[in-house]
């Protein structure tokens, strides 16, 4: 089969012909309708700190996806042969204290598909049949593949219920998209939208978002004041950080009222300073990292958003055949673009 | 000013000319814009057993209001004249432990407006300052003075978040559609409505229903046999009993998949008797006991709810003058209607 | 080796020389050190509808134990041999929304041991390895093995933080003796003991009940007297209904403040009437149906319990060798016990 | 009457004799039992940079006391001459969102008893009768006046449920000792203790601490390896940060489980560096921010777990009378010291 192979230590990916995978007994083999890049692919790409201490070469990437069972092990009982599916890409030890209590998502000892083992920039991919999720053909693959990223939204945004309350969402790159997409589903007040972008606050304001900010050209204190006219001075009950920049990082924590909540998902590169007194301690706040997907009740959650209306398709900007992947990867480090989506059938 | 009295022990109410309430140094006099109709208020009108057990004429009923401040005692500060207001219905005692701990929609000791004091079915009703809500003006009148309801449907909906949940809805009264809006726009993802009235359905498939079950008609089987078909057969996330039917009850505790939650918010007239163990214990299932507002959390939300695009219009069905207030009656005996609404101010 | 069987329909059981159990590739067989009477058990025992509508015999029975691993299968990774064990003693599906979403406690297809599979009221005992709790040595066996009913308590208990908070206990059979035990060691500021045995009343207060009232000597009036008394007039936080008595479960919500929490966990034999406004809705009681025990969240937590100084010495009341289990129905039948305990190595 | 003033700007405090309080219509007036050094009471002691931006002399100081009342205005209705009270702190301004929502203890315009209006270093207080809180005269008035940080310590501890749960308490104050022994009879399964200071250490473990660490002595990677040892590698269920320091601070985060949860409420003196993705988002952890106390629930709690056992004695390590405060203040600033109380009518 094709598969785009990080082949050895060093920047960029190459398309190559490897051996087709075969499932073991509790597994499932599926051909990949659409697999989609994230910002960690990216990393990889670049071939940054992280990934040089991560990735151990060869390995193919890859870890957003949807498609087709075509393959499974004797001991498979979760899908069958021709199921439409995504695949939640943790692949979670079952062993320690978070995998026995509910909160396999911040298991102790996950791999990752596409960092830890084979991943889905490929015709076909090999996956333990308990990370599948069956997914309603109505879902297009384009859509489908991007469930995995939208359970992090979902998370963001949902922590603690969003209906009838105003949230501030710092950033807006796929998974910031998305939240804001998740917070106007599910009925939030008011939905203030902050990126450095022109073209993702549009898309912000597409997806439902009541008032857009830009980062570098609105000066801080005229954000302040527009956030503050619009609750009538009281601040707003939620902020999710999906940037990891310090400075959203701060206007998170002084946008919302005493007793709010942040939600942190975006990952700075450094060290951030905080005044914890006037910033948390004072303020009565509540913050929580996310990180991954509740498994598998984030999942379960999306399927019901879609149900309610859940619409996210102007977040997919860009589609290629796998084989221009490179195009892809072009457009995720200029940032002028949504989620960049890949099909292995094409090209 | 004109007012609508139950004048003496029995039924019915008399339209009369009572003095202008006067402010004590924490209240407010209200012009009366728009009140609307309770169940409560029928049975008043119909001087039922409660009824004779609670109310003392001569005594102004009607409790659902919004309108106008035109005076203020001395010491008040949250509202001034000219402010445009709904009110909680509730006064509560401020000492008891519900009261100091937040709880005070449970406060063991709150009198009704209307009920126990004089109420809104008149030009000016006098109200403590702590009751009054500030509505913004884009609210008009007939919609303002429903927040009261809204407010319960609120926290019968929303006493866990539906976001991504599938809900079941029993009893389509008012209280029952305001409860299916505020699922819709807060992202339930299928909202099952049953009632035994034809309109009502309608209006509850108009105002986000996925689908209908007619109680009397459609048997009983046939009903669980469509909710287990729209869920795959899991069974429903939550119910809304908003009826207080014995039927009602146990289709809710019935529908709700294992570890489910269920709402009990409509008021039985009898005892009603249930199979505990597969009802609730052995499903392992969450039950809320559901009375008033939260003071004033639920007026927030609500308020939110409107900027997220809670539309109620359609639970709204007849308007009158004040003074035809018996034809609201005749209407809401009849169960012919969804909330009917009555103008002081008309007439 | 030796067996506790129900061989054929009907009363009574019988020990029985039967095979010795073997691994499957992801079981272990436990050696079982000791292995306590469930009301299960007894209602297996005296063959009545619930065991005739569900037993299939041969079976032995049995599902509270503790042993040492004495043999694992070739894929166990869980535990090793020689591993000191109690079990959770529902099987559960692994496939369903429930166990796919941390809730498997109210799996929607179990099974149990000593109901579905062969128990451990036997030298040996072939368990799944996911279902095996490592207990520490420290815990000797006729406690090890009451975890499971623990469980149970600490669910029933702990549905809500007791920290602070004064709570009633309706029933003091095992379970509730040990939900007593759980109230006390986690901070419950008064606990009030219902029982109509004189025996398990003394129980009770020997495992920290404030207070002990007497289910058909003291009078109800005198009774709801002594909580008032008791409570200031404000009634209780929280209420344990842990024996299925119709006026305990009356007494349980007549018992609780405006606000306050409910656990139904005890098993009414038929239907129970209830006066839904007056004992739950106008009060905004929370409910909760309690079975199982938290997989495995709860026996975590009663690890941890057990480390803070909970003390469940006198809830286990009598102890025999497994020869001699007659004599514990006879006890379990005639209520004058606690927690009876049977070991196999003896006898 | 005799009082402890800062007259003007600058350090140090005086006794003098000042006017009586009388009440004002709603307020009452305290003779004061007892009243305890807070460390914000040093901080206007010595008139450091935050003295120096909110203290207007001149002013009465103190917060911490219990009393007896001996003059009530007109229109009180809670307490009565002859109560005996302790006192919330924090007037709430009763208007902001925090306050009509049942959060005042975040109340946007809060005032600080002996900060911004007279406080407690005094023979009598003057407060508004909201503010008081009911004792029983079986707490006597060197324990009745800590109730005030003890409420801190029951929110920083209780923020969730630590029955069954281990926890880190770093910084041994007399805050986190009262988180201590609020952890202690909560029934937590172990508890860590840092200071560095061996005689608050020597508290801790009086408390009820399972294992204490010495904060500079102990190196960072024996502590850490203790606490692993302690918890087989799992690491800790919470962590409660009362000391503001910043390497307490990271020594919380680290030593928190995946999933866990850390309160912060220690103050630090300047900015803290967070390498956010490993301390908190890839952990998946919750943080509380925690101040004041909630009104009243968290009064009513501590009530109850006094009744269940709560033993704070060991707090209060020295006793003054009023006139020789500043014998208090000494102890105080040399940390040798739990909670020191003062005696207005001693001396």
């Amino acid at each position: 089969m094709r598969a785009v192979v990080k082949t050895a230590p060093g920047p960029g990916l190459s398309l190559q012909t490897v051996a087709d995978p075969t499932p073991g007994p509790r597994d499932a083999v599926v051909r990949v309708l659409a697999t989609s890049i994230c910002g960690t692919d990216g990393h990889i790409y670049r071939w940054d700190d992280w990934a040089q201490s991560r990735i151990r070469p060869p390995r193919i990437i890859g870890h957003e996806l949807c498609g087709e069972v075509v393959a499974v092990g004797a001991d498979v009982t979760l899908v069958e042969v021709g199921d439409y599916v995504a695949a939640e890409s943790h692949l979670t030890c079952g062993r320690c204290f978070q995998c026995r209590t509910g909160q396999a998502h911040v298991c102790k000892d996950y791999r990752i598909l596409g960092v830890d083992v084979d991943g889905s920039y490929a015709d076909y991919v090999r996956l333990p049949e308990t990370v599948l999720w069956n997914t309603p053909r109505e879902l297009p693959p384009e859509f489908a593949c991007v469930q995995e990223p939208l359970g992090n939204a979902v998370d963001a945004a949902l922590a603690e219920s969003l209906a009838g309350k105003s949230v501030l969402v710092t950033g807006c790159g796929p998974t910031g998209l998305l939240a804001i997409a998740v917070a106007r589903v599910s009925g939030a007040s008011v939905i203030v939208a902050v990126d450095a972008s022109d073209s993702r606050l549009g898309l912000a304001k597409q997806l439902g978002a009541t008032l857009t900010l830009h980062a570098t050209r609105d000066p801080q204190q005229a954000m302040d004041a527009a956030i503050q006219d619009l609750t009538s001075g009281e601040g707003l009950d939620a902020a999710l950080e999906m940037s990891g920049h310090p400075a959203a990082l701060h206007q998170a924590f002084r946008s919302v009222k005493n007793g709010g909540r942040v939600t942190l998902f975006g990952i700075p590169t450094g060290s951030v300073s905080f005044d914890l007194p006037n910033e948390i301690i004072f303020k009565g706040i509540r913050v929580y990292g996310v990180t991954g997907r509740r498994l598998f009740s984030t999942w379960y959650r999306l399927a019901g958003l879609f149900k309610a209306g859940l619409d996210i398709r102007p977040v997919i900007t860009h589609t290629f055949p796998l084989t221009d992947f490179a195009k892809g990867f072009d457009l995720i480090h200029s940032g002028q673009c949504g989620k960049v989506v890949l099909f292995p059938g094409q090209g």
